[in-house]
C-alpha cells in the first residue's frame, strides 16, 4: 500500500473511535459549566481565566498582544478589568448586582460612580421589553460608556428616587488574549477550528464552543493525522483580525476550517458555507449533517455571523464555515440570559462533537481509487466478500456501498464523490474501499 | 477617480433622480390618451402623424423607406390610406362606422363599395363569439382582401335584408414610416429601446410603450451618459426587419436592449428573456422586476411575440428582452376593443417607466471595484462609516451592504453579481460603493 | 442534398412509419405468451428453445460459450437442465409440481430425491408470508443448493407427514447460449438493444423485453440506417460478462443502447440514466417518455438492477440506460407467480415499442442545420409554408415550429437541442426541418 493508499489505513475507522468516547457530552458539558460563570470581554482577566481552565485539558498556548499594536486595519483596545458593579437604592441595597449576573454590566463599560434619580438612570439602562423576564447581553467596545442591562420587570418594579450607579472597571493598557493549539499532522496543511472567546456567561453563545473545541483537540493531540489541526479560541473580530495579522503569510496553509458557536442547544443543525460555497468542508459538513438529520439548515456565506467573516475576507479568501446548532440571532434565548446552563445539554453537545468529527473523519481520509478489474463487475461471491456482508442485517446496504465505491472508483472519483452520488454515509463508503482494497480490487489513486 | 471610477460619479444614483418625475405616469398616459384615436397600420398616414406627436416631445428623426424597398428577405409593402368606412342598412343608416371606431375594418383592407345580402356580408364580417360586446383587431397585411370587424352582439342585431358595404381605401405605392432617436453617449455602444408602432386603438398594445419611450426619451435627451441610447418606432415586423437592413453593419453596437408593449395595464410585470438567457439585460431586468413585485413573470425566450424575435433572430442575435405587464394574448382585452384607455392607467405606466430606468440604471453603473484593504475587514467605526449610517433606520441594510460590497469586491465580482448575491437592491449596492470609493476603501477595477 | 443533410431524407419520418404497425402490440404479446412457459435459467435448454422461437421472427446467431470459459472476473458455469420436480405427500399425491408451474423449482436448483417431516422439508421450501397466494421466484446460481418456492397457503395447508422431495435436475459441463442480431448500417457506430433471457415463467420480467426486442429487429432488419444495431438476448450478469469479454476490444463502438425489461405492464414509463447521465440516448429517452406520459419516473445511474450494471462499469463505460414501465422490485408481482400474461398487454407492449422507436428516430436523425437567411425572420408567406401548414389544425404548432427551427439553426443547435428547448416533439421539429431544407431555407451543418 503506498502513502497515498494509506488514508485507509489507520487513521480511517479508527480516527472516529480513537475521538469518540459514551461521554463526551458529559465532559464538554462539565467544562462548558465551569468556565460559564467567568465574566469574559474582548480582552481582559476573563478570558485569561477561561484559557487556565481550557489549558487543564490541553497544552494550548496562550498569546499576549500589546495594547496599541497594529493589526491589519485595526489596533489592539485597552484591556478591561471589572472587580465590581452596582445599583444602589436609596436604602442602599443592591437592586442590580454583578456578582449576580455578569451580564448586568455593560460588557466592556467604562467606570462610573454616581447618583442620579430613576428618570437620569434609566438612560444607561438596557432592557427587552418584548422578554421582560430576561438581561440583555449588550457591548460598547469600540465607543466609550457606562452602562447596565437588567430584566424590564426589575426596572419597572424600581421606585422613584436617588440611586447609586457604581461600576468598578478599568480600562487601560494592558493586552488582548488569545489561545493556540496546534497539532502536527503529516502536512502543512491545516484544518483550523475557531471559537470566539469573548462573551461572559452565556452558555450556548460560547461556552459551548470554546468547550467542544478543548475536548476535541485534547483527543486529537496524541493521534496520527494528516492534517495539521490549528485550535483557536479568540475574541471575536479583533481575535481572528490580531491571529490573521501575525500569520498573515502562512495563513494560506489552512486548507478547511469551521467556525463553532452554539452548538449546545435543542436544535437541529445550521451550516453556513464558506464565501466559495463548493469547497471541500461545505461538501463535508452538508453530507455529514444531511445524514443526521432530515433537513439541516444549509446557508450561503454572508458577511455577517462571527469570524468566518474575517477568514473568509477577499484578502485571505479561507475555506471557513460556521457551524452552529441554532443559527445565531434566530432563537430568543440568542443575548440574553436565556442562554444558561439548562438551555444547552450534553446529548446535543455531544451529537455536535460528532458531527465535527465526521466531517474530520471525511477531510481526513477522502481518497480516489482505480477499480483493478474494472470491466463488467468483478465476482465478489467467489471472494467471500457477499458471505464477509451476507450475515449482516446492513448487508444490502453494504453490497450497494460496494457496487457504487467499484462502478464509480475510475481514478477520477473520490470517495465524497461517491457517498454524495451514492447517498451513502462516508464512512460507509471508506470502509468499504478499504475491504475492496485489502481485497486487490481497488488500487490508490491520489488525493481529491 | 479614474475614468472607470467614474460609474459611480454623476450619472450614478443622479440618472434615477434626472429620468424621474412625480407627474411621469399621467405625463406618458397623456400622450398616449392623444395618440390613441389615430388609426395605425404597417404604413401610411396613421404612423406619421403618430411620430408628429412623439416629436412634439422628442427631437425624432422620421425615415420613409419606398414602397419595393428590399430589405433583408422582406419588401417594404405598398402605404395604405383609410378614409371612411361603412356597412349601411337598407334604411342607409350606418350600422357599422369606421368614425366611431377604427378597429371596425380589418386593417390594411383593399377598397371596397358592394352591395349583398346579409349571409353573403357575414363572410367578412370577424367578430368574437366568446366576448360578445368586443370588438375584435384583425389585420391581413401580406395577403390582399376586405373586412369589417364588429361585436358579436351587434352582428346578431342586424336584420336580414341587403346591405352596402364600403371601405374607402388606398393600397398604393409610397414609403413606410418608422421614427428613431439616437442619444450619443460616451461610448458607441448601444442600448436600444424598441416598441412597435402599427397597431391601431389599442391603448395598452402599443398607446402604452409608444408614449413611455417618447417621455424617456425626452428625459434622457439632455443627460451625459455611458451608453448610447437608440429608440425605435416602428411598425412590428416590417419595421424592425427594415431597421436591421438599413444598420446591418452597425446593428452589433447594440449591446443591450428592450422592446416594449402592455405596459399600461395593472398586471404584474412580464420579461421575456433573450435568446442568450443570461444576458446583462437579463440580469438587469430579472433583478429589477425582483425587487419590485413578489412573483415576475420572468419567462425564457421563444420565437414569437413582438420585434425581439428580429434582434434575435440567428444572424444579428442581440441581446434584447420583452418587456409588458400583461403577457400578451392572455389577457382578455387584448386585440379587441377592450384595450382602450380605461385599461391603462398613470399609475401603472410610472411603475414601467422606473423598472426601465433602474434597469438603465444597472446597465450604465456597474463596475467592478477591488477592496482597499481586503485583509479582514476595515475597521467602519473609526472612519465614521458606522455613525454615517447609524442614525438611519436602513442602517442595518445598509451595514449589511457595505459589508457585502467590501467582501465580494475581489475586482471579480461586479456591483451586479453584488446585488444578485445579496438580494440587496442595486442602487444600494452602487451607493454603498459610492460611499466606500469616497472613503479609500475601494478602487476601481474595470467594467464588467 | 449533401451526405450530411440525408439525415432527413429517408430514413427519416419514413423510419418509424415502416418500424410501426397497428397490430404491433399484439404480435409482441403473442411471442411473449409463446415463450412464457419455458423454464429458463442462465443456461441449460430453456435458453436455447426460447432462441428458437425469437429465431422464428429474427435470423439470430445463436452463442455457445463452453463451461469453464473466463469471461473477464468470471467464468462459465455449468449448464443446468431440469426434467421433473415434485414433492409428494404421504398418499403420493404431487403437492407441489414443477409441471404446474417452473417457479416451484428454487432456479438452477441441485438435483435432489429425498424423504423428510413436513417440519425437515420447510427449510427447503421458500413462501412469501405477505403474499400468501403467490409462488416466489428463487435463484441459486453461484451456491450449490436446492429447494422448492410455494404459496404460504399451500404450505399452510400441508399436514403434518413424511414427504418425498424430487428434482430431476442436471448440472454438467456444457456451455451458456445467448442470441445476437446485428443489423448493418452505414457506419460502424452501434445501437445496443439487450433485454436477459433468464427469468422462467415471469411474462413482465422479461419474456415482454424478448419478444418487444425481437419484433423490433424482424422490422429493422430491412431497413436502411444510419447506426449498426445490436440485439442481445442474454441471460443477466454473466451474459453480459460473457459478451464484453468476447468483444472486449469492439465494444466501444457502442456510443447508445438500452436494456429492456418488464416493458409490458400498466404503469407509466421508467428510464434510468447512463453512469453519465446527459449521454444522447438519456437525453433522447427523456424527451420521449416526457412527451408520451406527464411525469416520466426518469431516475438516476446506480449499480444495481439489469445488465446496465456491466455495460456502464468503469472498464467499458458505455452509454447503456434501463427502459422500463414498471421499476423492478417496486411491483407487488415483481418475482413472483402473479408477474404471469394477465400481468402484461397488447396495447401496453406497443407503447413501450412506440417508445424505443421514437428514441432510435433521434438517435438516427438527429443533426445540425444552418439557416440559410439568418438575419430576421424570412418570410414565410411568399414560400407558402403558412399557406402549407394554414389549413391544419395543428398549424399553430407547426408555425412554432418552424421559428424555432429557424431561430436556433445557427449550427451549433441540434434538432434534439431545439426539440428539448422548445418543448416540442422531435418528429414534428425534425419534419419542420425537412420542409424548411426543402425551401432552401436550411443548409446541413453536420452530426452533434
Amino acid at each position: 500500500m503506498s502513502a497515498d493508499g494509506g488514508a485507509l489505513a489507520p487513521p480511517g475507522a479508527s480516527l472516529i473511535e480513537a475521538l469518540d468516547s459514551a461521554d463526551i457530552g458529559e465532559e464538554i458539558y462539565a467544562l462548558a459549566a465551569e468556565i460559564y460563570p467567568i465574566c469574559r470581554s474582548i480582552t481582559g482577566p476573563g478570558v485569561r481565566e477561561t484559557l487556565a481552565r481550557l489549558a487543564e485539558r490541553v497544552p494550548l498556548e496562550m498569546h499576549e498582544v500589546p495594547t496599541g499594536t497594529k493589526a491589519l486595519d485595526w489596533t489592539v483596545p485597552q484591556e478591561w478589568s471589572i472587580r465590581d458593579a452596582y445599583i444602589k437604592n436609596a436604602a442602599a441595597e443592591r437592586v442590580v448586582d454583578f456578582c449576580k449576573h455578569n451580564l448586568h454590566v455593560l460588557n466592556y463599560s467604562a467606570p462610573v460612580s454616581v447618583r442620579l434619580p430613576l428618570a437620569e438612570l434609566k438612560k444607561y439602562v438596557f432592557t427587552l421589553p418584548s422578554q421582560p423576564d430576561l438581561i440583555p447581553y449588550r457591548t460598547s467596545y469600540y465607543n466609550e460608556r457606562w452602562g447596565f442591562c437588567m430584566s424590564q420587570n426589575a426596572l419597572d418594579a424600581l421606585p422613584e428616587g436617588e440611586y447609586e450607579a457604581v461600576i468598578d472597571s478599568t480600562l487601560e493598557d494592558g493586552s488582548l488574549t488569545y489561545g493556540e493549539f496546534v497539532h502536527r499532522g503529516e502536512t502543512e496543511d491545516e484544518f483550523l477550528l475557531s471559537a470566539h472567546i469573548c462573551h461572559p456567561s452565556l452558555a450556548n453563545d460560547n461556552c459551548s464552543g470554546l468547550s467542544l473545541l478543548a475536548l476535541l483537540a485534547k483527543r486529537l493531540a496524541g493521534m496520527k493525522t494528516r492534517y495539521t489541526y490549528r485550535f483557536l479560541w479568540a475574541p471575536g473580530t479583533i481575535g481572528a483580525i490580531v491571529w490573521l495579522s501575525r500569520n498573515e503569510t502562512s495563513a494560506h496553509r489552512i486548507k478547511h476550517g469551521v467556525v463553532l458557536s452554539c452548538v449546545g442547544d435543542g436544535k437541529d443543525f445550521t451550516y453556513k458555507r464558506t464565501r466559495r460555497g463548493n469547497a471541500p468542508i461545505d461538501r463535508a459538513m452538508t453530507h455529514v449533517l444531511g445524514h443526521m438529520t432530515a433537513k439541516p439548515n444549509i446557508i450561503d456565506f454572508f458577511p455577517y455571523g462571527y469570524d468566518e467573516r474575517q477568514y473568509n475576507s477577499p484578502g485571505f479568501k479561507l475555506d471557513v464555515g460556521l457551524f452552529q446548532r441554532s443559527q445565531f440571532a434566530t432563537f430568543p434565548e440568542y443575548h440574553t440570559s436565556g442562554d444558561n446552563l439548562a438551555f444547552i445539554s450534553p446529548a446535543h453537545l455531544a451529537e455536535s462533537y460528532r458531527a465535527i468529527v465526521a466531517a474530520i473523519d471525511i477531510i481526513e481520509n477522502d481518497a480516489r481509487f482505480r477499480n483493478v478489474l474494472p470491466k463488467g463487475e468483478p465476482q465478489l461471491g467467489k471472494r467471500g466478500l457477499y458471505a464477509a456482508i451476507g450475515g449482516d442485517k446492513d448487508s444490502y446496504a453494504k453490497s450497494m456501498a460496494m457496487l457504487w465505491v467499484l462502478n464509480l472508483s475510475d481514478g477520477e472519483h473520490s470517495l465524497l464523490d461517491i457517498a454524495e452520488r451514492s447517498q451513502i454515509p462516508f464512512r460507509l463508503v471508506a470502509d468499504t474501499a478499504e475491504l475492496l482494497l485489502a481485497n486487490d480490487l481497488l488500487a490508490p489513486a491520489g488525493r481529491p
